[in-house]
C-alpha cells in the first residue's frame, strides 16, 4: 500500500489495518515516508479519528520506537499515575511518595509545564540538588531498590512520539484525541507500568475545557492499555478551580510537603487520596477503593508517605532537609499581598486566566526553552464559596520585580470574581471511568 | 499570523482574511513555510473547503507565481472552454476552430491525458509536425494572428499550481471542489481569456461520478470566475457513454476531422454546437444561444471551421492535409472486429472501464512520463439503446500486437452491457449553471 493510499484510506473514513499503518509510521521514522505525507494523514486523523486496531498499532509502534524499560525484577505490580493537567496540580509530588509507602511501586517519568499548566519536573526540580534526568539504568536500579522514582521523560523513551509530537506542534494537529491518548500512552507503556489510573481534569482550568471530550479522552487511553493488556481507571476531577492554595514551582513543592506531613489543604489531600486508593487496588494492596482511602490517609498522617518521599530525594541527589525545613526552597525577593476590592463571595476562579498570570511571572514559559523563575508564583487563600470582606487579602504574589507583580495583581483581581451570586463547583472528585 | 495558526484557523471552520493567506502562500511559495505545514493546510481545506474570499485569494496567488498572457492586442471578447474530462472527449479539436471562425478569439491551453481520460495535447500530437509547446510569445502572436491557438500549457503559467498540484498528489488531496476549481481557473486566467464555457461531465466516465459534486464544482468555478471579473457559465453533458464513436488519440483525430468536414457522429456535433453556442454569446457574436446554434451549425457545414483549423495547424507546423487525407495520421498494425456475444440491446456501457482499456493498451499513461502509443484505440460502432444481433461487430480495436487487442476484446465485452432491458440514458447535453 503506498502512502498515498493510506492518507486516502484514513481521509475517507476507511480503516487501516495493523500491517498497512504499521508500514506507513515505520517507513516515516526511516525516512522512506515524508513529513508532508505524515502531515496531511495526521491533519486526517484529526478529523476522522482512529480505530481501536489503529490506536493499538500506533501505540506499539511509537512505544517500540525506542528503548522499553524492563521493570520486571521489581516485585509487585506497577502502577502509574497520569493526569490531564491542571494550575497548582502538585498530586503527583505526594501521591508517588505515597502509594510506594503503601507496597506499590511507582515507576513515574513526568514532563515540564506546557501552555498555562505547571509540570512535575520544574517543581521538583526546585529541591536543591534533585537530579531528574537519570538513565534508565539507574531509573531501573532505583525501582528494584525502593519502589519510586520521579523523572524526566527520558530521550531513549518513544523517540517517534517525540518526533510526531513536534511535527503536530508545527501542523495544528496537537488536539486530537486520539493522537493526544496514543502519545500519552506510548511513554507511559514504555515506562514499564502494569496498570494506570488517569486523573482527568474538568472545568475552565484543564486542556481540555469540554467534558465530553475529557471523558473521550478517558475512554480512548483505556481502550488503548486494554489492547497492551493493561488496566486504565480514569477520575474526573475538578479543574474550575486551582487545587490546592499555591501556584508556582517551589510553592507547590511546599505545600506538597505539608501534604506529606499530614497537613495541607483539604482540596489537594483529598483528590491525593482518592487517587492513591485507585492505584492500591489496581496493585493489589487494598481490597476496595474505601480500603485505599483508608490506608492512604494513614500512611499521610504516619510519616510513611515523608519518609518514602525522603528515600526518593536523597537517591536522586537531592537536599531531602526541604521536607524538614521548606525554606531552603528558592524564594522570591517580592512578595506582595493582594486584597479583595469589595466584600462579597467568590463567585468563580478563571483558573485558566490564573495560569496563565503564573506563566507571565515566570513560573512557566511562553517560548520553548525559556528559563523558569522558581520561586515565582502565588499562594492564594480563598477558594470559591468563601465569603470576604472588602480588603481582605485573597493571596500573596511571589515574584522577582514589583512591577511584575504589579501586572499579576490586576490579572488575578481580573480572573477572581467577587460577587452577590451563589458558587457553583464540579465536584472535586467525580466520575470514575472504567471502560 | 504564525503558519501554525493560519492551519488551525481553517482546520476549525474560520475564514482567512485575504492577506493573511496570501502571506501563508507566498511564504510557501518563496521556501519559508515548510510542505508539511503545506500538506497539513490542503488536507484541512479536504475538510472544511474554502470561504469565496480565499478561494479568489488562493488563485489570484496562484495566476500571479507566474507569467500572465497580456492578450490587450487581441481585439474581441477572449473565450475559452474547459471540460472535465471524459472518454473519447475530442470536443476541443471542433470547438476552439469553430468558435474562432465566427470571430471569437479562443487561447486555448490543453493538458494531457489524466486516469482513465484522454488529452487534447496527447490527440493533437498525432498530427506529424503539429508543435503545442509554443513559447507566450509566439502564443500572443498566433492569438493576433489568426484568433486561435491550440498549445499545451506553458511551465511559465501558474508555477505554484504545479507545486502544489504535485504535494496534492502524493498527500491525498487531489479530491478538493475548491482545489480542483482554483487550480484549474487559476491557469485559465494566466491564458489571458475573458470569459470561459464549462463543460462538466456527468455519469460513470466523468471524473466526478457525483453529480452534486460536479455541479459543486461548477458554482465554486463560476464564483472563482465573478471574483477575477469573468462570466463562467457551465453546462453539464452526458459522460455515461463515451463521446462519440471513437476512442484514442490518433482515431479521435480523424473523428474530429469528419466533424469539421460537416459530418463525425450526431453526439459529437451536438455537444460541439451546444458549447459554441453559449461561447459565441460570451463574445458577442450570438444574442442568443439559439442564434449561436444556428450559426455554429452552418460554420461547421460550409467549412469555415476546416479552413480556421487549417490555419491554426499551418501556423504551429503541422501538416495540415491530415484535414484531407487522415491516413497520413499514425496507423495501428493490428485491427481486430470485436462481436456481440448475444442478440439484444446495448443496456450499458461502463465507460470508465472502455477508458482503463484505452489506457491499457497503450492510448494513456499507466505512470507519469510513460509513452503513449498515439494509433492505439476503439472504433465503437454501437451506442446505449441499440438493437444487436449475435456476432454483430461491436467495434473495432486498433491495437500494436495481438496480445493486447486480446486483452482489450476481453474488457470491452465486460465493460458493454448486451441485455434485454431498457437503456436510460442522460441528457446528452443537461443543465446550463450560470451562478
Amino acid at each position: 500500500m503506498t502512502p498515498y493510499e493510506v492518507i486516502r484510506r484514513k481521509r475517507d473514513g476507511g480503516e487501516l489495518r495493523s500491517d498497512e499503518l504499521r508500514a506507513f509510521l515505520e517507513g516515516y521514522a526511516q525516512g522512506s515516508i515524508e513529513e508532508y505525507q505524515m502531515a496531511a494523514y495526521l491533519m486526517a486523523v484529526f478529523f476522522v479519528g482512529m480505530t481501536e486496531v489503529e490506536l493499538a498499532t500506533l501505540v506499539d509502534v511509537m512505544l517500540h520506537s525506542g528503548v522499553v524499560a524492563d521493570l520486571s525484577n521489581v516485585p509487585g505490580i506497577k502502577v502509574d499515575k497520569h493526569s490531564t493537567g491542571g494550575v497548582g496540580d502538585k498530586v503527583s509530588l505526594v501521591l508517588a511518595p505515597l502509594v510506594a509507602a503503601l507496597g506499590v511501586p511507582v515507576p513515574m517519568m513526568s514532563g515540564r509545564g506546557l501552555g498555562h499548566t505547571g509540570g512535575t519536573v520544574d517543581k521538583l526540580e526546585t529541591i536543591p540538588g534533585f537530579r531528574l534526568e537519570l538513565g534508565l539504568d539507574e531509573y531501573r536500579a532505583q525501582m528494584e531498590r525502593i519502589g519510586c522514582a520521579l523523572i524526566a521523560a527520558s530521550p531513549e523513551i518513544a523517540p517517534l512520539d517525540r518526533r510526531l509530537y513536534a511535527l503536530r506542534d508545527v501542523t495544528g494537529t496537537i488536539e486530537s484525541i486520539p493522537l493526544i491518548a496514543s502519545s500519552i500512552m506510548s511513554k507511559k507503556l514504555a515506562e514499564g507500568i502494569d496498570a494506570l489510573v488517569l486523573d482527568v481534569k474538568v472545568g475552565g482550568g484543564a486542556f481540555m475545557a469540554d467534558d465530553a471530550k475529557a471523558r473521550e479522552l478517558a475512554r480512548t487511553m483505556i481502550a488503548i492499555g486494554r489492547a497492551h493488556g493493561r488496566t486504565v481507571v480514569a477520575r474526573l476531577t475538578a479543574m474550575d478551580r486551582p487545587l490546592g492554595f499555591a501556584i508556582g514551582n517551589a510553592l507547590e513543592v511546599e505545600e506538597s510537603v505539608a501534604a506529606l506531613q499530614g497537613g495541607g489543604p483539604p482540596d489537594l489531600r483529598a483528590v491525593t487520596v482518592a487517587l492513591a486508593a485507585e492505584m492500591l487496588v489496581l496493585g493489589g494492596r487494598a481490597d476496595t477503593v474505601e480500603d485505599g482511602i483508608a490506608h492512604a490517609s494513614a500512611a499521610l498522617d504516619d510519616g510513611r508517605a515523608l519518609e518514602m518521599m525522603r528515600a526518593v530525594i536523597n537517591a536522586q541527589g537531592g537536599n531531602a532537609s526541604v521536607l524538614d525545613d521548606p525554606a531552603i526552597l528558592p524564594q522570591a525577593d517580592v512578595q506582595v499581598v493582594f486584597e479583595s476590592p469589595r466584600a462579597g463571595r467568590v463567585v468563580a476562579m478563571d483558573t485558566r486566566a490564573i495560569g496563565v498570570a503564573a506563566v507571565e511571572l515566570g513560573a512557566g514559559r511562553a517560548t520553548l526553552g525559556a528559563r523558569i523563575d522558581p520561586s515565582a508564583g502565588f499562594h492564594l487563600t480563598v477558594k470559591p464559596g468563601d465569603t470576604i470582606e472588602r480588603n481582605q487579602p485573597l493571596g500573596t504574589i511571589h515574584a522577582r520585580t514589583e512591577a511584575l507583580a504589579q501586572h499579576a495583581r490586576e490579572r488575578l483581581t481580573a480572573a477572581i470574581t467577587i460577587g452577590d451570586g451563589r458558587a457553583t463547583q464540579l465536584p472535586l472528585v467525580g466520575e470514575r471511568i472504567t471502560g
